[in-house]
C-alpha cells in the first residue's frame, strides 16, 4: 500500500460509526484505527457524539452533568439533536467532500439505542432522527457488543470504583442498559426497519487487539473500492 | 377585589405570554404585572424562555454567548426546542396544574418569529412546536410592537453603546429584525395561521405606564371569569 507517507485520497469520503455501550473500548478502537489510516497515508478525521464541534462539546456538558437529573426524554432526545446538526454541517459533511475519513465514536444509532430506552416513541425519535441527519449516513457501523456485567465492570475500573465519578447517562438503572444492549442488537441485526448491510457486530469482551484486527479486515476492502 | 393579601386561586392556571422584539420593555412589563398580581392575591410565576429551568438557564447560555456564530439555524432551534420542553414539563404545566398565574417573557411564537427569520422553512419550525408544545397553550398573548430604530435605541442604552455587551442573536443584521417583526404582526393578525383571539397587540413606544395600564386591562376579564 505504498511508503507509510504517501498520501492517499479518496475520490468520495468514507463515513464510519462506532457504536455500543460505555466499556465496549469505543475510543480506543477510534484512536487506533485513525492512527493506522493516517500511517496508511489517508487523511482522518477522528470525532465523538455528542460534541465534535466546540458548541457540540457545550451540549455535551449539558447531557452528561449529573446536576441535570430531572431532564426530560424529549429535551434530551432535542439537545442531542442539535449537537449532531451541528457536528454534521461544521465538521463531517465537509470533511467527506474533501475526501476524508471520519471515524466517530457514536452516531444516530446510539439515539435510537439510547433514548429508544426511556419512555420516547420509536417512530418519534426516527422522525427526528431523520430531520436532523437528512442524507449523510455512515458506509460502516461497527457495534462493539458487550453484556451489562462486562461493561459495569470496565466502567468501574475507569471510574476506581468511585460512583460519584459516573455521568448522568451512566448513572441509569441495570434495565435500562439491558434494553440499550436489545436495541443495538436489533438494529445490527435488522429487526428495528431495513437490514442494512453496514452493520458489523463484534464480540467486545475479547482482547482489545482482537477487536481492532477485526475492524481493520472489514475496513479494507472500503479502502480498495474507493481509492 | 377584597384585602391585597387576601389570597385568591384560580380553578384552573392562566398562561399569558409575552412577545416582541428586545428593547420593547418585555421583562419590565411582566416583572410590574406580577406584582401587582400579587398584591391582588394571585399565585404568580414570572418566568422567561430560553431558561426558566436550571437546565433552560444552561442552554440558553449556550445560545446566547457571541463565540458560537457558526451555530447552524436547525441547531438553534432545537437548542430552544429542548429548553421549552423542559421548561413545560418541570415548571409551567405543574404551575398552571396548582391553579397559578404563569407569566412568561417569550413562549413559542418567538420560535416562529425569530427562527422564521433564518432560513428555516416555516413549516419545520411550525412541526416542531407542536412536537415539542403538545397542547400547552397560552390563553393572551401580548405583543409589545416596536420599530427597529425605537428598539435598537433602547438596546444601544442598555449596553451603554459598546457593541461588545450584545449577545449572539443582538448581532444580528438589521434585515433580521424587520422580517423578525413582520413575522411577529403576521402571527397577532391571524395571517400566519388561524386567527386566534389571544393576541393583544400593543405600541410599545409608549410610556411604559401606558403599557402597564393597557395591559392590566385585557387581563382583568381572565381573572374575573376564572375566579
Amino acid at each position: 500500500m505504498g511508503t507509510p507517507t504517501a498520501p492517499k485520497r479518496l475520490e468520495r469520503g468514507l463515513f464510519i460509526t462506532f457504536e455500543g455501550p460505555e466499556g465496549g473500548g469505543k475510543s480506543t478502537q477510534v484512536a487506533w484505527l485513525s492512527q493506522r489510516l493516517q500511517e496508511e497515508g489517508y487523511a482522518v478525521v477522528a470525532t465523538r457524539e455528542p460534541g465534535g464541534t466546540p458548541l457540540g462539546e457545550g451540549i455535551r456538558n449539558l447531557l452528561i452533568d449529573p446536576q441535570y437529573e430531572k431532564m426530560e426524554p424529549l429535551t434530551e432526545l432535542l439537545l442531542f439533536e442539535a449537537a449532531r446538526v451541528q457536528h454534521i454541517q461544521e465538521l463531517i459533511e465537509p470533511s467527506l467532500r474533501a475526501g476524508k475519513i471520519v471515524l466517530c465514536d457514536r452516531f444516530y444509532d446510539s439515539t435510537l439505542a439510547y433514548q429508544g430506552a426511556r419512555s420516547l416513541s420509536w417512530p418519534k425519535i426516527v422522525h427526528l432522527n431523520q430531520i436532523c441527519v437528512g442524507s449523510c449516513q455512515p458506509q460502516l457501523t461497527f457495534l462493539l457488543d458487550l453484556d451489562y456485567e462486562a461493561g459495569r465492570q470496565r466502567l468501574a475500573q475507569r471510574c476506581q470504583d468511585d460512583p460519584s465519578q459516573l455521568d448522568r447517562i451512566e448513572r441509569e438503572q441495570r434495565s435500562f442498559f439491558e434494553q440499550l444492549r436489545q436495541n443495538y442488537l436489533a438494529l445490527a441485526r435488522g429487526e428495528r426497519g431495513p437490514t442494512e448491510s453496514r452493520w458489523r457486530l463484534l464480540d467486545a469482551s475479547q482482547p482489545r487487539q482482537e477487536v481492532a484486527r477485526a475492524i481493520w479486515r472489514e475496513v479494507l476492502p472500503f479502502l480498495e473500492s474507493r481509492s
